[in-house]
């Protein structure tokens, strides 16, 4: 189901651009890495051709335009000279550099391939931030060494044999901040002898990872002769492939290119994940933010009760809270407090089944979906002589008897986050049984460079406060994408620290207030970046009977839910063994309830959200 | 010649507002801080009126709107609940809090005086941050209290026992980040019993401190019976005084406090610094950013020419240095290139007198100084026969006869930034003798809080670069003010390492190139915050002969330049013991210079003004 993986190899030296094109062509391949300059040029100091008349690199003819961009992959040169102690070296190799960015430009290439970041990241950075300012049409791709189990262990015995910047990730991640995040710079990551720890290799997976590097020399030859990974290389680049890089094989093979290709596609697609329909039906949602529904202040569509409807695992657990309830009681009068088009109607009439003589109020606000809840009173056995519609917001509805049970199912990503707590305080009055119970709220440090590039452009955000005026005239106005909460199906991203919970409510309230206030600390295992909370739900329905999107403990097969998203106004480093402090409310005031976060160890940032000031829930 | 200091004092529980006031303007104070609520609801944990009938503060009538906002500070209750551990109990600190600061507003007082931050600074910051994001017309002063010595020493010695958040510094500065550096929010420092070391003092010279506390304990009686402060707190209470905060006594007088006024009056009036013409003149500029001249692409006006000329120092050190030149010789043939009105060419006439035949030719580019010229060069009698003006761009002039020396007065406050190096790489063609002989930079960290936000304001920057464009997409726009330097008489500020060198050139040139490039590493003594860098420059006009504006060898009386500052996008902090760790950049391209400057130790920042897109320098 997966897209075919795009595998490329590199090309060094091709007499004839065109007639190695079609042999990698004939071998499988589907691009070709070839070097922006003769390496006749790279060699030299300047790479310019003010001193040889001779072409410093071969002609844009050697393809169509359509070639370059679509076949071709630039490969520039080492740059030895771009941290050089005398002036006028570096001066050259910058010189030679920005010679082979616009020439890739001028072709259109669709990404460079840059070699190993050097220890003096800086004039590489500013090179390239430079670059990013004005229109390119490719991607950088900066070539990171894995690095292996044994090294990791060398440095952190002795950081200063090394220095810390000797972590191919962490050259990457200063040039990242470097670059103020640029979506134009991309990891071609590259696959190493021997490969490093799990929470080291995880930590690459929140990053924007467009390649994967797989040196010829990595292949074992295997008994029927062809060539083949290791087990821990064939692990590594399945787990890889999820975020559906290209591939590209690199030095010089031993075996007939056709037959590393060949290995590579089978091991790809045999290890690819299978798609069962929910995974189908989610996978146009991977990393695209959504803004979180806001049931309460907009009417759901069609569309959108259809989707949910369709859960597999939701309605079934609610039917079996409810059948619990019942227990052995033979009648019993139940509130389904939003019922939209009755599918938790429809879980407690099966649950009631013919033991119990069940009498079902559906309340619902939504004009709409009460057509529907009349259509199906009327039309279905089930529902005939046993339900009685309301059309009322649950808030301002009156119950006409005395109640045994609210049944609601008004729980957001993060709980409470579509308000339920607020529908359900006056609910409470009618009764002390709501299904669901309880539920909790939990928080994940994650990195997601892409995510948080999408947030920060998504600056719209939603329906804020109102305008801030008086003391803030003069700050500029906050990226509102990175102070508003997303609901998004996480994909390229790393976890960098347990689950731990963050707001809980009870059904019969425990307290008072519906405000909420939580310091939490996450410990982090490698330097890492987090670039935001991924927050998720747990909710007891009734008496253990549990749906979860909490990773640790999560429903599966449950797809009504995807996580929440709370970014960071800007990423945040942690050094291994350090910390993550943040601290999060939950606000009210009059018809607005909003979240404010603030991360306050090891960096202190500005508070999220203050005043609800870039997006609020409406009451 | 300073501003009357205001000064003001505490006022507990006065039972007529009115009589308390005319009994302290008695007294010959300026402003009364008065609480905000009574203080039986400062102890109550609810302070709102909702269980008891009477008003939970004295009347708005007490005195008229102008009187509350002029004489008036509200005093905010302590806040010993919104850290509690009880949920309902820090809600109900909040609320208390919320309800002062809201009848601070309704009152138009123009100042709160909030109590010592608590150990757990984040409820407070995030009530403050929300707050700043209504209209309020308050200023919040955040009572700070100094940390002595012996503090300072124990914490050094072990950092666990108190926490490191038990510096007040470390508190407000934590405060400050969370409320994203807030106008609003201000300092009120009060001075101890025991006094800090010199660092950790100068440290908040770079806050902004809007009053200073100075409790009557502190007082000594002398000889004559009248309170006095002791000789430490005399010097440190005269330092501050010159940032030009209000004083408000606190405590419990032991004398009359008429005394205390009188003697605080004094104090600051007797250690003011002697305001000489100088000084005078440039007080309106003290923390005034300007753009820096651009004379390349720019005429000066009049008015500038007149300013610049009235240096005393400059002229007379361009003097000697021509004399020193000339030495024995009877003759010579000297191009003032940029002669701008004519004080160099008058300083080479002066320098040469009657003892050297001198020819000047002085090109200058600006046609209404030309006029001047002109004019000079007909009716002065030391001008006539030996000045021959030429209206030209230096760079594209041709001398008519072999020239013995240039001289040029072209450097900016960080010397080569108004293009110095550009427009003198022609000239040497003429001559291998140029006055000056080389300039050099400099650069040091510095806190300055105001002027940090007051370059955020100024958004508009200079003409810029191309816009961005390509790979930049979605990215947000820079601040382009924090990417631009300024040029401004450095006042509420603190130098937080020694100064360093950035960039030197030569005439004639050592190196062909004139793009430059330094890595500095700045240690620092105490926590700070780093809100930018101060750059200078010293030059060598002529065989020893010095100019310079850099601090440490300061050409005492010159006033041409003021001190140039590169903001960072976002202040740093650095730890005590560690390093701030800068990269520099200046960068040409076509008929533009810039500066790009990166900050890359301990936080990694991105690139500032890559590719002069916020600011550059037009040839």
């Amino acid at each position: 189901m997966a897209a075919k993986v795009r595998i490329g190899a590199e090309l060094f030296c091709a007499a004839d651009l065109r007639q190695a094109l079609d042999a990698a062509r004939q071998d499988g391949l589907d691009f070709a890495c070839s070097p922006l300059s003769h390496p006749r040029n790279a060699r030299d100091a300047r790479g310019v051709s003010e001193r040889r008349a001779a072409p410093e690199t071969r002609s844009d003819l050697a393809l169509t335009c359509g070639e370059w961009s679509r076949l071709i992959v630039g490969t520039a040169s080492a740059w030895p000279r771009l941290d050089a102690s005398c002036a006028q070296q570096r001066r050259d190799g910058e010189a030679a550099l920005t010679r082979e960015l616009e020439w890739a430009s001028h072709l259109s290439l669709a990404a460079v391939l840059l070699p190993p970041l050097p220890a003096d990241v800086y004039p590489v950075a500013r090179r390239l931030q430079e670059t990013f300012q004005r229109a390119t049409s490719w991607q950088a791709w900066v070539r990171c060494r894995l690095v292996s189990r044994e090294e990791e262990a060398r440095r952190r015995e002795d950081p200063s044999s090394t220095g810390d910047v000797a972590d191919p990730w962490l050259r990457w991640d200063r040039v990242r901040r470097l670059c103020d995040h640029s979506a134009a710079l991309c990891v071609a990551l590259e696959l190493t002898e021997t490969l490093p720890s799990v929470d080291a290799a995880r930590r690459w997976r929140g990053e924007p990872l467009k390649c994967v590097l797989v040196p010829y020399a990595l292949f074992r030859t295997n008994e029927a002769g062809f060539p083949v990974l290791p087990k821990a290389h064939q692990d590594l680049l399945a787990s890889l492939a999820k975020l559906e890089p290209q591939l590209c094989l690199t030095g010089v093979p031993t075996h007939p290119r056709q037959s590393y290709v060949s290995y590579l596609r089978h091991l790809i697609a045999s290890r690819a994940p299978v798609m069962d329909e929910a995974a189908i039906a989610e996978r146009p949602y991977r990393d695209y933010l959504q803004a979180p529904l806001q049931p309460l202040a907009d009417n759901l569509e069609a569309n959108t009760y259809e989707t949910f409807e369709r859960d597999p695992v939701k309605y079934a657990r609610y039917e079996e809270a409810v059948k619990k309830f019942l227990g052995e009681r033979t009648s019993a009068v139940v509130v389904v407090a939003g019922a939209g088009r009755g599918p938790l109607v429809a879980a407690v009439l099966r649950a009631a089944s013919d033991r119990c003589n069940v009498k079902v109020h559906a309340v619902e606000k939504n004009a709409n979906a009460i057509v529907t809840l009349r259509h199906r009173a009327s039309t279905e056995d089930a529902w005939r002589g046993r339900v009685e519609v309301h059309q009322s917001d649950m808030r301002r509805w009156a119950p006409p008897c005395p109640i045994d049970c609210v049944v609601s199912e008004l729980l957001g990503s993060f709980g409470d986050n579509e308000l339920s707590p607020e529908c359900l305080e006056p609910v409470e009055r009618w009764t002390s049984t709501s299904i669901p119970q309880n539920y909790e709220s939990f928080l994940q440090p994650i990195s997601c460079a892409r995510l948080w590039f999408d947030a920060r452009r998504a600056n719209t955000g939603l329906p804020a406060g109102p305008p801030a005026v008086g003391a803030c005239i003069g700050a500029p106005p906050p990226d509102r994408g990175l102070e508003t909460p997303f609901v998004v199906k996480l994909h390229n991203f790393a976890p960098l620290s347990a689950v731990q919970p963050a707001f809980r409510f009870d059904h019969p309230a425990s307290e008072k207030s519906l405000e909420r206030y939580c310091a939490l600390e996450f410990p982090v295992a490698v330097d890492c970046t987090v670039h935001g909370l991924a927050g998720y739900f747990e909710s007891e329905l009734y008496d253990g009977v549990m749906i979860s999107i909490n990773p640790a403990t999560f429903s599966t097969g449950m797809f009504s839910w995807f996580p929440l998203f709370l970014p960071f106004s800007r990423p945040v480093f942690v050094a291994a063994g350090s910390s993550l402090e943040v601290r999060l409310w939950r606000r009210r005031e009059g018809d607005r309830v909003w979240y404010e976060w603030a991360v306050v160890g090891p960096d202190v940032l500005p508070v999220h959200n203050p005043g609800g000031r870039s997006c609020a829930m409406r009451l």
